[in-house]
């Protein structure tokens, strides 16, 4: 059927959509979502139709995307009918009844997402069934394989490349930046792509931020890699596995995470890693509550890492508290510096090290936490780091200092002595991000109190920072609110952890971080 | 954050969006598909964000159905916010985790799909999830019952109301055009509505549509219903369950139809039914493949009408070929009307005898299906179809040859002797609907030779009628590749249903039919 085009420049988010009426739609035998094929008579592409009521007989009004695609102008003629099921939508169907899919059938899925072929319903609907079905190894591999296929690769030269990755979910865990330092300053390639908080108060390219750029190119990032064997980049903008993208925004609306291990190692493989640390914090502050769940899901990364060629090792760490004091970019920048500077809180140092460790005995280096630890005491770590700032555009001589933090105060104090008997993760990263955390960087937390730690009516439990005067008040009432620190004389005067039905009815809270 | 709102004159197909600049985005915490609260000052309303790159920074684009709902004008300041998840978000999520959910929180969800507060991806997610887990019977009722909440009721008067609805799958099902008749002739109310076909080649209003209008407005069923018993009406636009074809408009495309029971019963609810037959057709050519199948299928309708105040009788029916010869609404009403007429097909004047029989017995009348055949014998039911038609706005004089059907005709005929040993109610379903039904009304198959007859080479199997040249080359295409009719010797000498790879990879056929 020939149709005139109107273009409409206006974005439809990345997706290809095509306005028509709904007697056109009707002659084609088009329902609302369906897919037609626009024919130029040079280019032809497939949009979904989006089908208006009131609205010209003999148009189709092209959304941006779709109108690049076919390089198409304004009131020229185009040929329109109902498309054909794009093949990865039935596998999708397939997938909605429960059925494993094969491997060229994933990649099909895959493809289709990251060229838009699959509608946000059709994407929503697979992840959903994944997530209830979960996904078998073999179908793990294949994603991960597909989602490295779609994307770009980077080269970093001779093996080994060595990386961390964290699951998420501890508020101030600020590892990276002292891991890659210290495995960076052993002589080892350490190529550290980060991603932004989706969900949490602080990405490590958040984190970075504050000590100089991370949105790096692939050129550039080579170079900081040639002369440091390191970096801290952010992995956004490089494309790395697009299609992973376009599943977080959808997943983060639905609150689930069903391709966690596909969309970490395939990152890691398209940069080209070969032995890697996964750390996953257990305990009831982390996204995996008990050491059973811990170990089942750190086989799956181990496997899935056999299979694509990678060496895992998985860390399984303390997830009972934030890590350090700091939670919140610039306070986090601050700590992680201070703690390569022999001013560290006892935790980080520790994790840091264990996890450095763990990747150089992955490599042949035996006693690597210790060696890891005598990196670090030798300032050579630091040293690391500021070669890696400078090399990435910033000040290498930054001083913690020289890093902004929130200039609007309050502190939040203990109304009885006692001892530290929990501090609650969820409460903290919430109340950083009504601060403000991550967007305005200096917003955030500064814990004055740790699990165990003793502590006397009047002092100071935490410090909120905010950039503007509304956060601050805000996040001082979440705090009031939340009571994330509980304190008692004795572990048997806290018996009572909840009720049901409990008295205010909470979101649990979801954590995508990666 | 207050921004210049723009009026894109331009529907969002009933959604509820706006786009703004991802700096705003960024300020206002908003990620592509979150929520954000419009306000005028006057009106506020909630809307989904899609964020745009290359787009004004302090400009907010609102489509039609926003618009509308703020009352805004052109260039008016409006104030926007990240506004809170709706709760029924939350109710959402929990489903997906494969929580049961309790009534108030289906009503709530029920309430927000109807009111687009929950976005196509939502939707489609908890679809999947309740396609996967299944729903309880406690669900179910309560999905029905908010269904019915959210949408207009009928009230047809003094009970029993009675109903007949199938839950579809065999092509050329008629039998409403019988069934309805002969209620109402007995003196019974029966106000049918129908839905026009979505996946299948005709649904009951199509059929019907060819005999007389089938649009009418609530005061005009009335009026048909008090002076003739009954009606053959569309139900789309009485606004009856709203939900129910919103959550049809996001299954169609996904292949799924977990809402199959509450979708049925909340219409029936919903105009007042107090005594429904449920056909559900049993076999290899049905949705329904197994008489266990059917059986469960059976009492959870049964259940969910006690649950829901209806006295329900489900009637498992044969379901291995079409019914009757004729495929296409009016090839199909034309038959209808024959039966009436004492020239009906022997499996269309059974089931449609046996079908209201199973009513008039469900009321204390007994042999009901005696009943039902002295009605139509002695021509009360074509009478009282007539006197419907009529009192519709068609011609209650109406012939069959009245009704016009394609002109463009084309014979399959049989290559070999033999008896007819399958036919496929799938593949006579498709080429009808490449013939060009059902918007083409006069489209369609009819059968020469049903299950069990002897035909000889050469005979006609069936006829494609067409209004177009193109489309009836097509069917005849498709009948050459799929051979709707099986014929053999002996049942015997076709052992090899089918093998493993196939030759030519097929779509399993979804049926969406209410």
């Amino acid at each position: 059927m020939e149709l005139r085009a109107k273009l409409l420049h206006i974005t439809a988010g990345g997706r290809r959509i095509a306005v028509i009426n709904d007697e056109t739609a009707n002659t084609l035998g088009v329902h609302s979502g369906d897919r037609i094929k626009i024919s130029t008579g040079k280019t032809e592409a497939i949009a979904i139709a989006n089908i208006a009521v009131h609205f010209p007989k003999n148009r189709i009004d092209l959304y941006e995307e779709i109108a690049e695609n076919l390089n198409v102008k304004e009131d020229e003629k185009v040929d329109v009918q109902l498309a054909q099921l794009p093949e990865s939508l039935i596998h999708v169907r397939a997938k909605l009844r429960g059925e494993r899919l094969r491997e060229h059938e994933i990649e099909n899925i895959v493809k289709d997402v990251v060229e838009r072929h699959l509608s946000e319903v059709e994407i929503a609907a697979f992840l959903t069934a994944l997530n209830v079905y979960g996904l078998s190894a073999g179908e793990s591999e294949a994603m991960s394989r597909a989602m490295v296929k779609t994307g770009k690769t980077l080269d970093f030269g001779e093996p080994p490349i060595l990386d961390k990755h964290s699951i998420g979910g501890i508020p101030g865990d600020k590892t990276s930046i002292l891991v890659v330092p210290i495995i960076a300053a052993a002589g080892f390639t350490i190529p550290k792509t980060s991603s932004r908080a989706v969900t949490s108060p602080a990405g490590t390219a958040d984190r970075v931020e504050t000590l100089c750029p991370v949105n790096l190119t692939i050129n550039e990032i080579e170079k900081v890699v040639n002369k440091t064997n390191g970096c801290l980049v952010w992995g956004g903008s490089l494309e790395l596995a697009p299609a992973d993208d376009l599943f977080i925004q959808v997943e983060y609306p639905l609150g689930i995470d069903p391709l966690l291990l596909p969309s970490i190692m395939s990152k890691k493989k398209a940069i080209g890693a070969t032995h890697v640390v996964i750390d996953i914090p257990t305990g009831s502050g982390a996204k995996i509550k008990t050491m059973t769940q811990a170990y089942l899901l750190a086989s799956d990364f181990v496997d899935l890492g056999k299979r694509l060629g990678l060496t895992i090792q998985c860390a399984l760490t303390f997830g009972e508290q934030p890590l350090g004091c700091a939670v919140g970019p610039a306070l986090e920048a601050r700590e992680a510096l201070m703690a390569l500077t022999g001013n560290g809180q006892q935790d980080l140092l520790d994790k840091a090290t264990s996890l450095a460790g763990v990747l150089f005995e992955m490599v042949g280096i035996e006693n690597g936490r210790r060696k890891a630890a005598a990196i670090l005491d030798s300032g050579k770590a630091e040293e690391k780091l500021r070669e890696i700032i400078g090399a990435q555009g910033g000040d290498a001589k930054i001083k913690p200092e020289d890093i902004p933090i929130g200039e609007k105060i309050a502190e939040v104090k203990a109304k009885q002595s006692g001892k530290v008997l929990f501090v609650s993760c969820e409460a903290v990263a919430q109340i950083a991000r009504e601060a403000g955390a991550p967007k305005e960087k200096g917003a955030g937390v500064l814990l004055k109190a740790k699990l165990g730690d003793s502590v006397r009516a009047g002092s100071v439990l935490l410090e909120v920072y905010a950039e503007r005067d509304g956060k601050l008040a805000c996040a001082l009432e979440l705090a009031e609110q939340l009571q994330p620190i509980v304190l008692s004389r004795k572990a048997e005067e806290h018996m009572l952890l909840d009720q049901v039905p409990a008295r205010v009815e909470r979101d649990k809270a979801f954590v995508l971080e990666r």
